[in-house]
């Protein structure tokens, strides 16, 4: 068996994974963001050993260790190059746990893993397939071939930062109009929040009051019970995800796109008028089409995708 | 050696290329567009024997013959698939040759074998490689470990087709503010004769009444001589360049970009303001990033690429 490792700015969530892609079992600790990267390590160990022991396994079951981490990763030679979030940069993560557990160590970035554990589960054999995640950011994962894409410089897709709109809003990334800047939860808050204003007398008011705070579900749920202002902004905010996800087809013509992220949860609600832009302004409307569908893992992909890593 | 045809709408065009990718003769006929798959097809083995006997060889020489079809294609089946400006679609073209010379066809899209070619004779070996060619439309060509992508359906990258501003204007594929719709000479054209109209007094109009018409070099020949007017539509055609560029490589992180197309013999006219805009506006900035360079072949590349796809 395998052990997934999802390490987040958050949680270090981990599982122990079959050879079929199921989730036996999960297990997570803070991470801490804070710490140095060998208390962070020391975690990773403690969880495998932790989960590995607690479900009657014992580590000589272990067949690799696979780790997602949020940052560009160097899967040859086991390296956390460069992260954002936790500091971590140009550690050696294998050598690291090695030392501890001397198994197989595989990495990739965690949005890579998301892509690799849907695509296991739900999507194995397709030629091409690309994963979009809709969450804080917008980021997601390229698989050709049944292998990760990962770029010459193993950075991976950053197709949260194409552009949509070069005279939109100024992304995180330093661009204008990126994606993310358009099709994020983040920016759906924002956009949420900017027709509230205009909209005091929309039922988002109340949803935000219930809810303590605008979140991305804020303006859904409104338009759920036709509220016309909340109407809007589902209307202009899944327009944006289908421009994202039509240039994504255009460029790459791959099989299978899903969208996943907390956001896909919606379902139908955003799969609808998605495919309805973009059956209208694909560019191939006559011969075989992408299919375009919503995540069916949710939050197991990264752990089920990491562990995964260990089969290749 | 192989026999490269570039099929295009105006003129069929063909070369004898050598194992090393050098092109030793060409030859070509008018298209004549209007004309049946099989008349069509009739000058494509016309010519092959033409070039094959004026330079000295036989028809026994031949080890393949590798066509640029301005199409989708079937490489596998021999088959040319779609075709938006010749009488093509769904022709068996490979039985159709092999009925007159039995050696090996293959099938590519223009682009791509424009891409093929750049690759072939100038970045052999790179991991991933992405040509734009800016001309009459945006098109292109990716090249992964070698190997053309095509997408799952053969339709090849139509990465002219991503949006730069879905407020933009309407493309040819019926999407607002496409690249192809920023970026590509018609576009250029366009803004030229947009800024002409505001200025009067620019060189433009000078330059254009030379030429007797206004081309993709009016605004770029004004703007070395310091026409104000002028150099305002290079600024804002270079960003669009720029923008597209910039997608590009945050979505697949290659190691190459080559801008290739008539107007990339701008040079440095275009390659200076677009790597300004590209090192402020990439998502990498920390690691090794993409190089993106003009391209060397020009117009031999499409015979090239298309002869080069008998070696794989």
């Amino acid at each position: 068996m395998y052990i997934g490792i999802d390490l987040g700015g958050t949680n270090i969530a981990a599982g122990i994974v079959n050879k079929a892609g199921e989730l036996l079992a999960t297990d997570s600790t803070p991470t801490m963001s804070f710490r140095t990267a060998e208390e962070i390590t020391d975690d990773i160990i403690m969880l495998t050993k932790r989960i590995t022991e607690k479900n009657g396994y014992s580590i000589s079951d272990i067949d690799g260790i696979g780790i997602g981490c949020p940052s560009a990763v160097d899967d040859k030679n086991g390296i956390v190059v460069q992260t954002a979030n936790l500091k971590m940069n140009n550690f050696e993560i294998k050598k690291y746990i090695n030392r501890e557990i001397n198994v197989p160590v595989r990495l990739a970035n965690d949005a890579d893993c998301a892509a690799m554990g849907e695509y296991m589960v739900n999507y194995k054999g397709v030629d091409s397939f690309v994963f979009v995640t809709l969450g804080t950011g917008v980021g997601g994962g390229i698989i050709l071939d049944g292998k990760l894409y990962t770029g010459f410089n193993n950075i991976s897709t950053e197709l949260g930062h194409i552009t949509l709109n070069f005279d939109g809003p100024k992304c995180g990334c330093g661009k204008y109009g990126c994606f993310e800047a358009y099709a994020s939860v983040t920016a759906l808050i924002n956009q949420t929040k900017a027709e509230m204003e205009k909209s005091p007398d929309s039922l988002m008011h109340k949803m935000a009051e219930n809810e303590g705070k605008v979140t991305g579900r804020t303006s859904f749920d409104a338009a759920k019970q036709g509220d016309m202002a909340a109407l809007k902004v589902v209307k202009n905010y899944t327009r944006y995800i289908a421009e994202g996800i039509v240039s994504i087809e255009n460029l790459l013509q791959p099989q299978v796109i899903v969208i996943g992220g907390g956001i896909s949860k919606e379902g139908a609600y955003i799969l609808n008028p998605v495919m309805e832009f973009v059956e209208k302004y694909r560019f191939n409307r006559n011969l075989e089409t992408t299919k375009i569908e919503i995540a069916k893992l949710f939050n197991d992909a990264g752990i089920i995708g990491a562990a995964m890593l260990c089969t290749k």
